[in-house]
């Protein structure tokens, strides 16, 4: 017997016939002996409509208020789904993050959870229960209801199988888990049976449509296995879990990408300490987000400096790089608004070499060409015309062999 | 400067424009210098659509999660109206029940409150905030969220104001206040600026329309007048209040009825001690609601009983009863499902004779047949033919001149 903590998306919700099949799915889970608390987001729309009311009525809605609002959607499902549990014999009983003191920090709208109280979760798993939890809310030490932010219903499932000391944290969504790639770019993409914490947030590109990254970090922080499954079929999904959990370990896990990026070089700058922050500052004091960041001292005397931004932002970044490029008197600004970014991911680079070099052959046999590069432990990415982006993700699964993964027989916790 | 609640119905709130409109009635009594609380209820058509997924769902709700379902629609209006305050630079909390601390009994969909913690209401208005409170639920002792019924929010005003000792507790509503009679059926029917609780009680009929009576009842006990008033208009309303705070006396304040009456006399039954229980019981016990009851002993050996029904309980009634009849031995049975009943309310009766024959007389004179008469210290009830009962409504109106009842000048508490 172990203790389960399952979190049903809005998608999995958003009927109530859904409802009701998410209700078979806990109570099999409940007959086979484990003891399951689940967390639950809003009905699909169920959080837009609510935010379409606050929006409609004023244009700045006090943050108090707004988290008041929308936290009900959770409380709408929560509900529904304990009379669905009730509806075909399985005990069970629902609550607010108030209720169970799910407690918070007072940043409303993006509140971090501080605490999770669990007398009462365990009193009522002790009595047969099975406990639904609204996800995504919280309460502040004032007893103000607070959100977590879009999708911070996997954020309260994670802390609180942390808190609860449970045995696997499962996130039910309308996948099967996490392929190599997008399986829509790439048919042949492999369902992984398992991936690191380290993977799964190098990988988050692909990972965030899936899980909540937040979520990954704390998972990772308190060491719960996460696994990612479909409320829609029997397959074990991915398991997202410590490095030396993973019995077999590969080269590259995954092929993430964006689109919509946009680089912009500034060239030839003099040197001198403190330079990169001055470049950047002037950035991101525009509220403009930088992603990747390259530099290369051509010589002693100046330097090279590369990086990307979100595509919507290139033209408002141009503006202060050529202002700035006048001030500090740089060589020259290379621009291009039409790239992508495609990242090699596994922890099995660490140890071995070669996989840079195997990488830039086969983009450089099909004749991509690499505008930036940059690298960490356990990932390397470049940036590429987007026009490549498709051949470029296809010869690289083909050339690590990605289609060609086997899943593992790593036991499904349900089945143990 | 005075404490004030002031409690908005579902179709005051109805849009985002009445709310925003409730919003400056708010904000404007605020300026005038009073402390705030207000009551909301569910915006119109909010709760219906939250029972009709519970039943949509399962034909028995857990009375638990029902509660917590449905109280998620006050959340709703309470956030969306503290918002529309912020909106117009009225600072505004808004709380639920279980925020509060609107303590209550365990009777899930029909909790009786026990309790309400005020500290934190007081807390908040020393502070300068109007405090807005949703209505219809509580918490029990075990922290579960449960519903006062329907008409519940009333009940939350009410309680409200008497846990706070505010000087008045007003019900804002789509009516003007309490006529001497419907006027739908009487144009000339006059607003009452005062009413008292007693004769209010009585004139459930009419009354249940405007106040649900349990929070009539409440107010009564705890000395706490509550003012009716349109949500739409500037009208003072109608104060419901002490007999001894009326100053003119009225010898009748309106005329209540009912349709959808029938009624049914077993004449003539051997009369021995207990035998009232006996036939009582018989249609109790088949879940039947008996409204007036009428006994008149023919002489020492024989009794006369007659009372009513509603008339979709006619048919089941008559067969319960033709049954004891001959059990009883009862001479005959008489009966009628196409009444309807008529009563004069006014606490003016009490000390004034010749309301009774001045009424008798009057409906006499159209040539109504009175088929059953029952009195009590304030109301003179009489069950007639259901087509006699609008001719009836409007001679008695006109007999005690109701149509001439001109405003008292009875202050505003909003403007002392």
């Amino acid at each position: 017997m172990a203790l389960i903590v399952q979190k049903y998306g809005g998608s999995s919700l958003g009927t109530l016939e859904r409802i009701k099949h998410v209700a078979d799915r806990v109570h099999q889970a409940r007959q086979e002996g484990h003891d399951i608390v689940v967390v639950v987001s809003a009905m699909q729309g169920d959080t837009d409509r609510l935010i379409q009311l606050a929006t409609a009525l004023t244009a700045h809605p006090n943050p108090r208020e707004y988290d008041a609002l929308v936290s009900t959607g959770e409380q709408v499902s929560m509900s529904l789904l304990a009379m669905a549990l009730h509806n075909i014999a399985c005990p069970a009983r629902s609550y607010s993050g108030t209720q169970i003191g799910i407690m918070t920090d007072h940043a409303h709208t993006k509140a971090r959870i501080l605490d999770i109280k669990t007398h009462l979760i365990q009193e009522e798993l002790s009595q047969g229960y099975v406990v639904v939890i609204a996800g995504f809310q919280g309460i502040n030490p004032r007893g103000d209801v607070t959100t977590l932010g879009r999708g911070g219903s996997d954020t309260t499932a994670v802390a609180l199988a942390a808190a609860l000391r449970a045995n696997e944290c499962q996130i039910y969504t309308d996948v099967e888990g996490v392929y190599t790639t997008d399986p829509r770019l790439i048919p042949e993409a492999s369902l992984l049976s398992h991936i690191s914490f380290e993977e799964m947030l190098e990988m988050s590109s692909l990972g965030a449509k899936v899980l909540q990254m937040r979520s990954v970090e704390l998972a990772s922080q308190h060491n719960m296995p996460i696994r990612v499954l479909s409320t829609f079929t029997n397959h074990p999904g991915t398991l997202v879990t410590f490095e030396e959990k993973i019995m077999q370990r590969r080269l590259v896990s995954g092929i993430a990408f964006s689109r919509e990026e946009a680089m912009i070089a500034i060239n030839g700058v003099p040197y001198k300490a403190g330079i990169e922050a001055q470049i950047l500052m002037k950035v991101s004091d525009a509220d403009i987000e930088i992603d990747m960041i390259a530099q290369n001292a051509a010589n002693k005397e100046t330097a090279d400096f590369t990086f990307t931004v979100q595509r919507k932002d290139f033209a408002k970044t141009l503006i202060i790089i050529e202002e700035l490029s006048r001030t500090l008197n740089a060589t020259s600004i290379q621009s291009n608004a039409n790239v992508a970014k495609l990242s090699l991911v596994g922890i099995g680079m660490r140890s071995q070499t070669g996989v840079a070099s195997k990488m830039f052959q086969a983009l450089g046999q099909i004749g991509v060409t690499i505008q930036m590069i940059t690298t960490s432990e356990i990932k390397i990415s470049v940036v590429i015309d987007e026009s490549f982006l498709e051949s470029s993700v296809r010869v690289l699964h083909d050339a690590f062999e990605l289609d060609k993964i086997k899943l593992e027989k790593q036991p499904l916790f349900m089945e143990t």
